[in-house]
């Protein structure tokens, strides 16, 4: 469904090459002042860096068509609208089976009647909306100083390892292409730009940090935090693995390497490491939680790639023209960002008596 | 929260240390004839191999007290209670805090009420009434010849290379510690005697595997197959991490290398690879869904471990005595494999017109 | 919430007074031909009969931008927007406290930010794309042969006594006041046009009947048939009761009187009456379902009256102007109508091996 | 289903005959003392008056098996359960339908495979784990000053006339029949005794107020406190009308008539009548919230009765033996109470920021 949450509970629709796509946002806070720009600047984000993304430039010009009145929330569902302009949908053949792409599931699944332009509603044109939220979300976690930033740890083999800490953050939130180590920026778009030279596309993975959360957050078993913000990352199209805390390294630690201990040190509760990634039994300890999600490389590629027509039952040779990203990492970073910013969100609006 | 669910809801209940754990299972089908050995047999796998688990050996008798008539589910909820017999909470002290356990922000959380004995609600305990679950979902899926097998990926550095097939299904099902290849299976059990007799621990990594899945379960956005498996996944103790297909290695990928091509062959529609894991779009396409779980070193070790004491707010040496597992990889596999099963059962149970 | 359902999830948005309305239906099922003629016809009963309707007249143009693809539900989110046209917010001075209006209440509720003209979200306009869910949800129940109808039971003390049966069902479908009784009908439209003419209003009762739908649907306790459909009724402004079956009446009988005998007749198990009104425990017997709708009178009236500004804190005397229905009986009636089709559609797509 | 809520989530379980019956109550708050007396209590008012009561005496002896630990809620599920001692499964027969029960439709939607005995899940034995949910919610309320209470108002055609106001509430609050006019009290005591005597049954109405309750509570459309506490009610066995202030009367008013005018007195917001009962738009406006339920004679009479067997398909003249109240509205009354507390505390547990 495109339906989640518990407490702000969001709806996502559209599809990539009808009117419009947007979200509703039932139970947002009211009587709240919304930062207009910063939505406008975390969209702008999402476009990722001009020199290596794709060419279909949507405005994305939002509207708010319910729930905002006199520069404020008014408590009802929150609609926002973006109107799909730039939309070339001869590039789209019926039953033309994208490798990779949701193509085959989808025809099976809507039983034919799917709109298979563009992928229709599981387009990364969808994740402007979830873009939007996250810009909202941020705003009222700023109120209660929590940080999330997001920065590319690698693109194919190049990685770049020096680690993320809270000071070099404010530089990682306004780049179209955070890394942090610039040599390796440099080579990381070199790298992309040669592959899109290629006609093929690349993958890479983003590390998340989230400063100043309170301990306490999440729930043992089926909300632990790690269970949400994967549910919500998982949905970002091209994600294929999520690890929190050290992640998969973890499992070839001993315990008494991957254990945080810890001491009172100038009467506060200080942990000595944070291989948890600042979660233990599903709840937040009070250290920043940190994961990491793989991205695969982008589906639609200009390189020859057997496939059939699902319309005529035929074997064919497809050349994806079109205009797509040849690495989807920059432009899924910020979207990765918004998911978190809305899962913590929610999790702080928990239960109260 | 504790329960989950769109189709058929589960409510999971009990604590490590109090009378009795169990779960309601609401919304299963009536007029099911329940396989109650198998409902054993998994519970014992579940306690993994005697020479490497746990010296605390509950029974896990479990009983049925509601939803079960004359052999059958009636459709009313149905409740399993396995009693908590073989408790010795003499082992825990209150305001000691474990490094690496629920103990310090469960204290936070439920301010300073919660039964902190054996890690409480989120005990490991509480997997057995999951393993209840996942017998009756298969016993389910075994009717549509939906067949869901791991096996045991890594100890620590140590790998388990050969591929996982169709052909070999069978022999991990009934295995405590299934590994394919026997050789690298009694390496890693010497490992882990090794880590044990250090008093310390280790973790690993469990590979799954789904067969004969139908193309077009799942949705796109927030119900994706990989964002509803993460999201249970994740609820099982001392998992951090879970990657689909070729995983975090699909980083390293070209489009061209990861892409999955189609050829209709004999008439028949046919992945030339299976990179996606079977999901594309967040929907099963009709290939293997493949995933793998990170599964960390278990966090109560004999060594001794920086930490402190929350009632007395002192730092302590903490040597952990209690009975514990050195290795919870082949103890948690059984659960990986309860969970999914519900989860596809759950999708499966989708609605229809 | 202004969200709702277990199979079809809908999201309802939009204020009185804002750039539009209008409603996302998940997993509505794909490949259907909608029947748009049929939406617009019930738009057009929902508007009432014009001589006694507020001269507000809005066209209702709705218009799909998510869902919808070659005159076929895609399967995706299905998104109805209607632009609200007709606005003449200087009717509404802030502050301003209508009796048994939602005024008072969301001012707090909303901490003052709420769009308070129209009555913003709890506006009957809302209703309007209510009525659309419903003729799509009726579209597909009619494939199964299922009927849903009301009639106007009452307005004040004016009833009309002659049973509902299935043969006038038809003629009440596409009434904008279905009265059985032609004589009664007019002493109600007299009535209603006296209390117009007083400036003053009147409230009435809806009587709904369901023809043909199986037994079993519904669950005991807390989804029972009953509970779901008076979950959606008292979310109609101005419902203040609801009834199934002979409803406060049975209070007064006896078992002997009050039950529904059962007898094989002609080979099929026939009830000797049906005072439950369809329904036993929670559940559907095969017999029609039957209830009926309390509505008060419209609370904006011409008449003086007592009240306060909110802003000023000051009493005031109150003559509402505006554009307003002297009795909102007859327009309330088709969102029983459309409301009743969308539960009992979600009730059919229950979970199913 | 046997679930329900947003914040505190419950699950219901058990069968009549069964071993045992029993509630999970999920997010409970933490670090609660529980009155387990005023639990006690509360359990004996749900067994009526000994004089007009079934003869089936349950003990209702529960015990906690989690989330109770020294005395006070750990946070964890809250789960109890009550044993089934008296069960005499005698009575039941296979097959034979019962009148205005739930036999059949259950025989349909469960395939046959229902536990039929005592109406299984459906059983008015249900109640009593309600009974406890209610004990609890009701300690949580009573911090908060809020104070619920219903008294009976009617039963067959014997009407309590006087109004219920909060001076008597005290007294209605431990009565097992509470009747404000005490000459009322014995008429309807003694209608009763002469409709058990008959071997028949008789129903009544049940009126409730909730006091103290803050203005703001609830939301417009699918959350309106008339949605959710009617919800909650119909879920009750024997349940059919619910009521909100003037209710079904308020049909035949003015809106001149029907209007809570409102006025500033003594610098307080003050209603000058409140037809309403408490709630406009869905939402709480501070006045005390007031509804009337409608509950049908008990089903189960000794009386001859039309039916048939189910399973051999035969006509047949039934007479139900057993053990059974000639009214149960006194025993639904604590039940009514219960739901209510239950539905108001997760009401006050709201999403905050």
């Amino acid at each position: 469904m495109s339906t989640f949450g518990k407490n702000i509970i969001i709806s996502l629709f559209g599809e990539s090459h009808q009117e419009a796509i947007g979200i509703t946002i039932h139970n947002f806070p009211p009587n709240i002042a919304l930062d207009l720009e910063a939505i406008e600047n975390k969209l702008l984000l999402r476009k990722g860096l001009a020199e290596i993304s794709t060419t279909r430039r949507e405005k994305d010009h939002f509207k708010i068509i319910s729930g905002f009145y006199q520069g404020k929330t008014t408590g009802a569902p929150l609609t926002f609208i973006i109107p799909n302009c730039d939309i070339n949908s001869g590039d789209y053949t019926k039953g033309t089976i994208r490798p990779s792409h949701s193509d085959l599931p989808y025809h099976i699944k809507y039983q034919k009647a799917n709109d298979y332009r563009g992928g229709g509603h599981s387009s990364g044109r969808l994740t402007a909306p979830l873009v939007i939220l996250g810009a909202i979300s941020e705003q009222l976690l700023k109120e209660k100083g929590i940080v999330i930033a997001s920065r590319i740890k690698s693109i194919g083999e190049i990685v770049d390892t020096i680690p993320i800490n809270q000071n070099c953050v404010k530089s990682l939130l306004n780049d179209s292409f955070p890394v942090i180590d610039s040599k390796i920026k440099d080579e990381m778009l070199k790298q992309i730009k040669e592959v899109k030279n290629n006609g093929d596309s690349i993958g890479g993975m983003v590390e998340t940090v989230i400063y100043n959360l309170p301990a306490g957050l999440g729930d043992p078993f089926f909300d632990s935090v790690e269970s949400i913000i994967a549910h919500l990352i998982f949905s970002i199209p091209g994600v294929k693995g999520i690890e929190f805390g050290d992640g998969f390294d973890i499992t070839k630690k001993r315990g008494s390497e991957a254990n945080d201990q810890i001491q009172i040190i100038n009467d506060k509760i200080t942990f000595l490491s944070n291989h948890s990634g600042g979660i233990n039994g599903g709840v937040t300890n009070g250290e920043p939680v940190r994961f990491t999600t793989a991205i695969k490389p982008t589906s639609s590629i200009k390189l020859p790639q057997k496939s059939i027509n699902i319309e005529t039952y035929e074997n064919t040779t497809l050349i994806i023209e079109g205009r797509h990203d040849p690495c989807i990492v920059p432009r899924a970073l910020p979207v990765i960002n918004a998911l978190t910013s809305y899962a913590i969100l929610d999790l702080l609006l928990e239960r109260k008596f």
